[in-house]
């Protein structure tokens, strides 16, 4: 089994949940609370987990986490976690369990409300301390199970990144085998999710040559194995390096993301459309490797590089490509954007943590020419 | 000014060594030990340090450390360290006062003799704590500043590699405004180290993806740079980028290293040739990649691309050749190596750590052959 000594000691194999118990009493928790949601428990894997780890059967769980976890879920899961004396929070699910358990951690120590940790209004200085956070992944995407953030859409409607290397997990374990039955169609969506944070991550322009580095090999992996992965879920060679690409791709992001992020984080935020955002990032990413080419030039040249791409090879229209052959779909339109929504988009994809870090500045014009290339 | 937040926190750029005090504060070093060497004060670079950092001109300075650093001159740092009542080590210097600096801040808390800490004999177990080590890099080369390691020639002869996490330096600071002198020779020979490291650690069979992803990366940034770096010394551009490399490949090392470090820890700890580490790195290397070629197709296919050379090229022929282009001796003939020696090299590369981890299992016999291609 590979141990990854980073910031978040990362157990990574088949057959590693075996390991949860021992890291979670490693961190002082006799009584954590599962965060997970209601697929994860459909699909089995809850009792998966069980199954593996008898202690965790005394564990409370709450599973009302939503597809875009909202300020209330996070509610709802502190007061099971206060009512039950919880010491920590196992996060068990994709980016949606994982983030809001974060929060639940993050809350449970430091106090609501949510919103005063905004680090876009320097929320960073509230923060006493988290609860001890497990992430266990049972997708390949996210790689929120490593990353110093959280996504949660706020009462008042906003989708709010919270970002601050306090919130990076004490430790990871990363199970291929959790992902075995992941449908098609989210094997797809979520490994676009990992691929467009390794891109991302890796066009940004803070400096920091070891996360590029980290990027880079995610993408490398994530490019070669997701075709595999979406056509045999069984692949477990594919499974692992999917897997791997996404704890990649959010070693990575600690440098920032981009202008994918800032427009998918905005059509996130709108309930009814569900819209998931692996899918959206999919969808939003060719148009804003057209946008940045020029201004990263020899980046992109180490981008075509790891994904096997000839020189001078269309980045965007590779990306293109690649969502049609996973069956991923065309554009933002088949996912319930109109034309008619862009003008409310832009204003959240403006105040977007990512929109600060994407190598171009973009203008709400930028945003507006964005949206309606990825329609 | 780029901060590094991975395991050591690295302040990474010209300018950087004006961090210097408040870093000692933040770990509580009000009197740390200068653990440097003669050369490094002759260079001015001592001087320059106090003239940027003021608080350090009250600081003891140790500056005894040989080339290749002894348990003799731990002792004798040690007691200066003792006698002043210093709380941390600062180590200015290329590995040599890396590795001293941090012998010492071992000793300091977890108590002598050196050697019952030799990881090969479970020597971990018997760290207690280091005192606060705060590396400032003079040579862009062995990346010692965020490294596990340190290698000491003991009283007994032996050359033992001393790794363990703990060893992992707190800070480091990173100023390749204090490499811009170094002059052409050492240049290229701690260059071609890092180059070695990034190699090494690539190839060796653990599995750490994101490890290989900081090697590559720091291997692509090293051989573009490193005939700049040596042919005008105050090229700053290629002088942060050789720094970068340096700092990579011992990121990335904590993976393992490979044959080369094997055979070049045998020949270092001949007190009498006074060689080069990072030299004999650059002369050994050609013929282990000839050695493990075969083994690791996959990622000879990643350095060849990573080096921006041909599909298919001779890695091994590109290392002489670069080797040979940048002014280092053509063998290790040259620096006093003889045949006759070779029988005496063997026992000690076979027992040294970085033996375990080449990617090809290696016998006393294929050592033999090792040597006298490098001959």
């Amino acid at each position: 089994m590979a141990v990854l000594n980073y910031l978040t000691t990362t157990h990574f194999d088949f057959g590693a949940i075996k390991l949860l118990a021992q890291e979670a009493a490693r961190f002082g928790a006799k009584k954590p609370l599962i965060a997970t949601d209601k697929g994860v428990r459909a699909a089995g894997l809850l009792d998966q987990v069980i199954a593996a780890v008898p202690e965790a059967k005394a564990w409370p769980v709450y599973d009302g986490t939503p597809g875009n976890p909202t300020e209330e879920a996070v509610e709802e899961a502190l007061a099971l976690y206060r009512s039950e004396n919880c010491d920590g929070v196992i996060c068990l699910g994709g980016g949606s369990s994982m983030d809001l358990g974060k929060a639940v951690a993050l809350l449970a120590v430091s106090g609501e409300p949510l919103d005063r940790f905004d680090p876009l209004k320097g929320g960073g200085r509230f923060i006493k301390g988290l609860a001890p956070v497990i992430c266990v992944p049972t997708t390949a995407g996210t790689g929120s199970e490593v990353s110093v953030g959280f996504v949660i859409i706020l009462k008042d409607g906003r989708k709010v990144t919270f970002a601050n290397p306090q919130i990076i997990p004490k430790a990871a374990i990363c199970d291929p085998e959790l992902t075995l039955g992941l449908p098609p169609l989210l094997t797809a969506a979520t490994g676009m999710d990992a691929i467009t944070h390794c891109i991302e991550a890796v066009l940004t322009p803070a400096i920091n040559p070891p996360a590029e580095g980290v990027g880079l090999d995610g993408l490398w992996r994530g490019w070669r194995h997701i075709k595999r992965a979406v056509a045999d879920g069984k692949d477990r060679d594919a499974r692992w390096h999917m897997m791997m690409a996404s704890t990649e791709g959010a070693m990575a992001f600690v440098k920032g993301l981009g202008a994918v992020h800032a427009m998918s984080h905005a059509v996130g935020r709108i309930k009814e459309l569900k819209a998931h955002h692996g899918t959206l990032n999919a969808v939003c990413l060719p148009a804003v490797l057209r946008f940045n080419e020029g201004v990263c030039a020899e980046k992109y040249a180490r981008l075509r590089q790891a994904m096997g791409l000839p020189d001078g090879a269309d980045l965007a229209k590779a990306v293109e490509e690649m969502n049609r052959a996973i069956g991923l779909p065309n554009g933002l339109g088949a996912m319930g954007v109109t034309k008619e929504m862009i003008p409310g988009l832009i204003p959240y994809a403006m105040g977007d943590l990512s929109n600060l870090s994407n190598p171009r500045k973009a203008t709400p014009e930028d945003y507006a020419a964005l949206y309606a290339a990825a329609l």
